[in-house]
């Protein structure tokens, strides 16, 4: 079935001990899409600049990826992100950001795009999330992200979303903030609580932890030595969940558990090179031959 | 098999954010032991004070514990640790340590000891830890934990002792000191190349990675939302995994990885409480009881 992404769609710089790459193509929306694109289409709602090159455009529809979503605003600049990482990797430094075209997106769903079975909203303030929301039909799966800013500014606006999506992703940080609770597992009942029948708590390099009324568990990251550039982790982790979801005859504990894994691992391509780089190498067979070797690493 | 452990006989002090105890009974052959004592007999060599009360080593003894190792020097006092939790519970802060008798601890093993199939080298300084390998005749498996003191201060003792034992257990930021290397991964098998068969880095409330020639792997904590206090997790840690390694009949990859998740299960009970006071009040049967939810959470 069909997964539908709103979000941002951007140039990124980014600075990491090792390199720097200038202007490489990135964004919330974009990163989600070719993750999910893995495992079914993919439509995605953002917009763009004029600054914006035609090839991008095409990379992605190369992948299965539905851009009829994308508006170009004439005489516009894309949304850049300028950032730097920690020797840890882990932690970063946001050195610009500008939205540019973002900053005025109010965006309007192709009708036929209206009747996405999976809906993902990427970070962004939860006002324009739930105007996305407004003008979808009966989605099977909503699922959201967030970010420490709407969460600080913009809590009660979030408070409604919680209410009207079955999922939320958010990083560890993220999730002690919204709930002033030190402890992830009771910071991830308590959102529980909040209105979505699951929550994902990401722990970047640490996995991922899941919970919902009736389970509480966590996956580790599958670990690799060559984290080149975690910038989209969040996102292709996201955007494998959902992806390889909407594959599935039904959404159940199961495919959830699943699912979970499958974000993991596509997330763990996806910090081994800057951008999109290394997710447009590979192809499902490999995240097929990681989940063999990650399924493996998990018993005993 | 027996298992013996060297390693500190402590009173701690311990401030949480929520709560503080006076001089309860702690050290890192104490926590070890208790942990091993779930799957058999344990043999402790530590040194005390006349300040340790007689009913502490009654306590150890009722737990199948061998305590003729435990020397008790008159007119000394035992060694004091007093830390304070951050309220992450995972970064603590040391107030307090007064060596006292472990200053001059130079532990001499009963006859009958020397012939452990399995021995742990609690953290200590490195040169003390070779003299206590030196007493040993044909251990089995001979694992060591260590700290940042003795990788700054003791560089070339600890790479000696490296080259003499099978395993090493330390925690992330130990790993990352010894390596040089902010990457787990990479720190893991560099540290494997400096002598030990395997390595296994602790993660707190992350799990921990196991490293051999031809194998890495993570498995994660399990999630529990009472951390009352983190105190001893590393030694019991270290203590379920050789003690059940100690109750199977060989050492392979399969019972090695098993070995992982015990002592992540019996450190998960540990920090429940303050001290020793979860592992006194649980069996076996919950570390099986736990093992089997341990399982469920990691297959799909």
């Amino acid at each position: 079935m069909s997964v539908l992404v709103v979000g941002t769609v951007a140039f990124d710089s980014i600075e990491t001990p090792n390199e720097t790459r200038e202007r490489v193509i990135g964004g919330s929306a974009v990163y989600f899409s070719m993750a999910a694109s893995y495992f079914g289409p993919v439509s995605l709602v953002g917009v763009v600049g004029e600054d914006w090159p035609e090839e991008h455009t095409r990379m992605l529809q190369g992948r299965g990826i539905d851009t009829r979503g994308l508006s170009v605003i004439p005489g516009g600049k894309t949304f850049y992100w300028k950032g730097k990482y920690q020797p840890n990797m882990n932690d970063r430094e946001t050195l610009e950001v500008h939205l540019n075209v973002f900053g005025t997106f109010d965006p309007v769903l192709p009708d036929d795009y209206r009747r996405a079975s999976f809906v993902f909203l990427a970070n962004g303030s939860p006002s324009v999330q739930s105007k996305v929301l407004d003008q979808v039909v009966g989605p099977k799966l909503v699922m959201a992200d967030t970010m420490d800013l709407w969460i600080r500014e913009f809590r009660d606006d979030l408070l409604q979303l919680l209410r009207r999506v079955d999922g939320l992703v958010m990083n560890d940080s993220e999730a002690k903030l919204l709930t002033d609770d030190e402890n992830l597992v009771r910071a991830g009942q308590k959102i529980c609580r909040m209105g979505p029948k699951f929550v994902v708590i990401k722990k970047g390099e640490h996995g991922a932890m899941f919970f919902s009324e009736h389970e509480t568990y966590v996956l580790p990251a599958f670990p690799t030595d060559q984290v080149v550039d975690p910038t989209g982790a969040g996102d292709s982790f996201a955007g494998g969940m959902m992806g390889y979801l909407a594959s599935q005859h039904e959404i159940t504990p199961q495919t959830l558990k699943e699912s979970l894994a499958h974000g993991i691992l596509v997330a763990s391509y996806n910090v081994e090179d800057f951008s999109l780089d290394q997710m447009q190498r590979i192809g499902r067979e490999d995240i097929d031959f990681r989940m063999e070797r990650y399924r493996r690493m998990l018993s005993f």
